[in-house]
């Protein structure tokens, strides 16, 4: 996966040997492809169409011409994951490296290994960032590797952490989506549920409301999509959600008990801790 | 409550001429002791003894001694409020000035209106701090004023910012519990849930997941009464954290549809966002 630029003019006509087709322009494809372009001879298909390229360069194309180039990086909603793979199926040439960005791994590495030819190298890779938390550059920002069949996965790692100067952490699915349960799946929906409550600025804020909001602030752009994969297609999440959902209930069960019963607890008289 | 040191032969001899009974000698009592003794002649009441004060200006105390000083502290637990206060009734002189430091307000403020002899004045204060956020000191740290029925709410305010060097913000009862309602019941009620998953260290941590932690962190080393009486003595968290739990719930409910109804649910075409 290195890139060599056999010939250079100016910086709007580098020419690099090797063709990346993307397949999915959303706000990620939409994002990532500028760095692409540094090292790939990069063309782009979307569905609903590959607009503002004008000074990148990138070719809008065709599912089977971005199918056929020589790295194809799958980047559609992972709800669609199935069906997009079903689509390039007939273009790829033998020898293609296909790549998926998806925030889970293990179901859309399922799916790449039982629909993809035995032909092609596979490799999963879940970057943590987008555009808002690469919006100053993605240096040092994290990366998660699942090798699957590869090629040459030394070459994509070298690529992604020397090249695109990424943090490159290489992991198998199951290892990936078991710690992404607690690390995105839980964090996400607890920020979900505390989006709906509409925290109030208040005169005083105390440091751990202030961790909260901040927290709930750094994902509340999320999009409905992302949330969904993130919760529906990690094969990990639902049981981590139950677990705090339980907890919450039990919790809350409890105090409400206590509170109805007010008058008649015990009241101990030993200091306080104010907070 | 300004303080008027009459005499002073040695740090440790230091005479002030207003007296303060502190009742109420836990984990906030013994904190903020030292901090009281440079302004003040302390003597302190704890039903479970006064004990570490060799090195300080402090008293041990009868409850009825500790009542007939010129200023008297309430720091028992908020849920053993009532009791002491019917227990000081007896002692106090004429013109006292008492004052409670539970994190709540409404119900504190009412016990001791209700309860208090109109011959004495009252405050209500919420020291936003313990012995953890205040391990580095207490200056800038907030300090919540409730005024009741004051001889002098400014000399109360400049002891407490000027003296101390607190942030001082001045609130109604009903203020505060509105917004601390948010700011620690919901917060440490959501903590509190979290903290039961013991979420795992992984090798990689995004920041809202870090935020997460931290935010958990800061709160698990409250004590169980403290936790109760944020949660159960502030008339305003129990529909707050109802309302938290109902959106847990819906959304937990809608993601475990969707998950079951996988196979069936149409699949958007456009880019996604990997965070």
């Amino acid at each position: 996966m290195s890139s060599r630029p056999t010939h250079t003019t100016s910086h709007s006509t580098t020419v690099h040997s090797k063709t990346l087709g993307l397949i999915g322009y959303g706000a990620f494809g939409r994002f990532i492809a500028p760095y692409l372009t540094r090292h790939f001879n990069v063309c782009a298909y979307d569905p609903q169409g590959v607009s503002n390229t004008s000074s990148l360069e990138i070719r809008s194309a065709t599912l089977e011409h971005a199918a056929t180039c020589d790295i194809v990086v799958l980047a559609p909603p992972v709800q669609a994951l199935a069906s997009v793979i079903d689509a390039i199926v007939p273009h790829l040439r033998p020898g293609t490296l296909v790549a998926d960005v998806a925030s889970v791994k293990v179901r859309p590495i399922a799916l790449m290994q039982e629909r993809l030819p035995t032909s092609v190298d596979i490799v999963g890779l879940h970057p943590l960032f987008g555009p808002q938390s690469g919006r100053d550059g993605i240096r040092g920002l994290p990366i998660v590797v699942c090798p699957v069949r590869p090629a040459d996965t030394a070459a994509v790692i070298d690529f992604l952490a020397n090249r695109l100067e990424l943090t490159v952490s290489v992991q198998s699915a199951e290892e990936h989506d078991r710690a992404m349960a607690h690390v995105q799946a839980l964090t996400h929906f607890v920020a979900a549920a505390l989006a709906k409550m509409s925290l109030p600025e208040t005169p005083i804020v105390t440091p751990s409301y202030a961790h909260l909001r901040k927290f709930v602030d750094m994902v509340r752009f999320d999009s409905p999509l992302l949330y969904e994969a993130i919760q529906c297609e990690n094969p990990y999440a639902g049981e981590v959600r139950a677990s705090f959902v339980q907890h919450v209930q039990a919790l809350a069960k409890a105090l409400d008990v206590r509170q109805t019963s007010d008058e008649f607890a015990p009241v101990p008289t030993s200091g306080p801790q104010p907070a």
